[in-house]
């Protein structure tokens, strides 16, 4: 559900009166049916019934009948649209708890998550950054990493969402080298790729030129790559950061591409189109999926937001855990 | 001619190989006549002649025979293709101080620069960084900068050839003012826009979110915007690095973006395809063009390094000096 005062709810429900999603997968919706029924009515989703169920394994998967767990946790009354409350943090807490849950114990193949607020969540007092830790503490999951994906066009990033001057200061070996595993690691496990090709890019203009424009290169990235080749993995750079993305996306050169902060790239992503960008998490034990944009609160209880990364992303879900339990191939 | 020893005597033959080109504007080379005739048997140019004239006004047009202002400093028995030389550095610069001495006297409308290398030019005892700085000098130009144009999709950068770190200890208001008004500047003069919008890019990811990801656009940027305003100029922003240029370039928003360091503007002209970059000086008293890219030293003297950019500059130092000497409207 995500945050019930925020466009989760509108944007799931509106990704999924898309007739193509219904019939490859069987939905379960986890969270309030009372914030469902209302959404639904925003939404202008006229036919769409829900089913109310106690477990997954009850969702018949008739497109007619969408499952809907119902955690009872959002009093419509007081619920206010467009911005952060304890009651949103509380509910979309509670939804990721029990969806990770079924995940855990293969009630559910995969999870996709609608947005939530960092600040809903520290105002019913769980203090985390976002999803992605939760998402390890709740799995018992070490090391765990966003991947943005479009198609073929894959990118993890060593730093996120830090100051540009804390990203220069974090691109050290040890975290390269980190991301360079689990990029790795996820490409074989999550996305059957046999041998990936992973592509580094640099933290400087031209990737530093030997050092002459910064040392982060020689100092930090290619010794984490050396490593990483030397481990057997296909690892490719330091490359020029604006000419790699290019060659991942439009030439295929590459299977992933590891930036070193948010908006290398975010930006590649974004100028060609893709602003509908998917998250995967890599370094969980369960498959989770989640567009790649907060909770649109200008837009919420509207039903105006855009579902075209909601879509994307139940898309992959299904296409990820197809492949993973061998279900359709 | 740009450095003889790299491929830019050959991309500009086989730039005004395009008849398209030649038909629009009356071109005159200035460089060694021995290296434009042995670059256009490299190239092919078999029907290419050229017509050695003392003075441009002596360029009769005709695409039969392509006016060169022979300056003879090129010794071809000493020249060796694919390596910095003094000899290079020496002939590049020579070309330099003589085509904008033609246009700083109202004898060329506009000036392309072929590619040169600044280890040419430091071994020929000439220290600049590159063209800009050299450009800067010749003209007596006090504030100078480049502009990557593709179009209507315009960037300046305020920073370009530092490491990511020094970039940011470089982002500062004043520095960041100067640019803003620059582009307005240019804008207006060289590009014929009454009121431009200009875009200004964070630095930090969404922009710093008012601080919590870093306090550049708080302290530095935003307060340069403010001035900029103040002085009546429509600049706006800063905006996420990650979706300003995509507002430029798909939804035409703004008529440039002011982006913070090379690899921001960089990727997001690159990843839509535009790898034939090209420059623009601004604040020169002259029009200056040039490809956005260097002397391709693996593929001198062979011919087959890409004229793309080339033809690219020499289409927008046309339209340019169309419009800015009202030559055809």
């Amino acid at each position: 559900m995500g945050d019930p005062a925020g466009s989760g709810p509108e944007i799931v429900l509106k990704a999924l009166m898309k007739r193509c999603l219904l019939s490859r997968a069987n939905f379960v919706l986890v969270g309030d049916m009372g914030v469902f029924r209302r959404s639904a009515k925003t939404v202008g989703a006229r036919g769409f019934r829900f089913a109310e169920i106690d477990e997954p394994v009850a969702a018949t998967g008739e497109p007619e009948a969408v499952g809907v767990i119902d955690l009872r946790n959002v009093d419509s009354s007081e619920l206010v649209h467009g911005k952060p409350s304890a009651l949103g943090g509380r509910a979309a807490y509670d939804c990721i708890v029990k969806a990770v849950d079924y995940a855990m114990h293969g009630y559910v193949h995969a999870v996709v998550t609608a947005p939530i607020s960092k600040e809903s969540l520290n105002m019913a007092g769980y203090d985390y950054p976002g999803h992605t830790e939760l998402l390890a503490e709740l799995t018992d999951a070490r090391k765990v990493k966003m991947m943005l994906v479009a198609r073929h066009f894959r990118i993890v990033h060593v730093t996120t969402h830090v100051s540009m001057k804390e990203a220069i200061n974090l691109v050290r070996k040890a975290r390269v080298l980190e991301s360079l595993e689990l990029t790795d690691e996820s490409l074989k496990d999550i996305f059957g790729i046999e041998k990936p090709r992973v592509a580094v890019a640099g933290l400087n203009p031209h990737a530093g030129e030997s050092g002459i424009f910064g040392d982060e290169e020689v100092k930090e990235i290619t010794p984490a790559i050396l490593e990483a080749k030397g481990k057997g993995m296909n690892v490719l750079g330091p490359y020029p950061p604006d000419t790699v993305f290019y060659r991942a996306y439009h030439n295929k050169e590459f299977d992933a591409v590891v930036a070193m902060y948010h908006d290398q790239g975010h930006i590649a992503m974004k100028m060609v189109g893709l602003l509908e960008g998917v998250n995967v998490t890599l370094g969980l034990p369960i498959i989770r999926v989640s567009p790649d944009h907060g909770t649109v609160w200008g837009k919420a209880g509207k039903g105006s937001a855009d579902e075209s990364a909601t879509v994307e992303a139940m898309k992959l879900a299904i296409e990820l855990a197809n492949r993973k339990y061998k279900l359709r191939v």
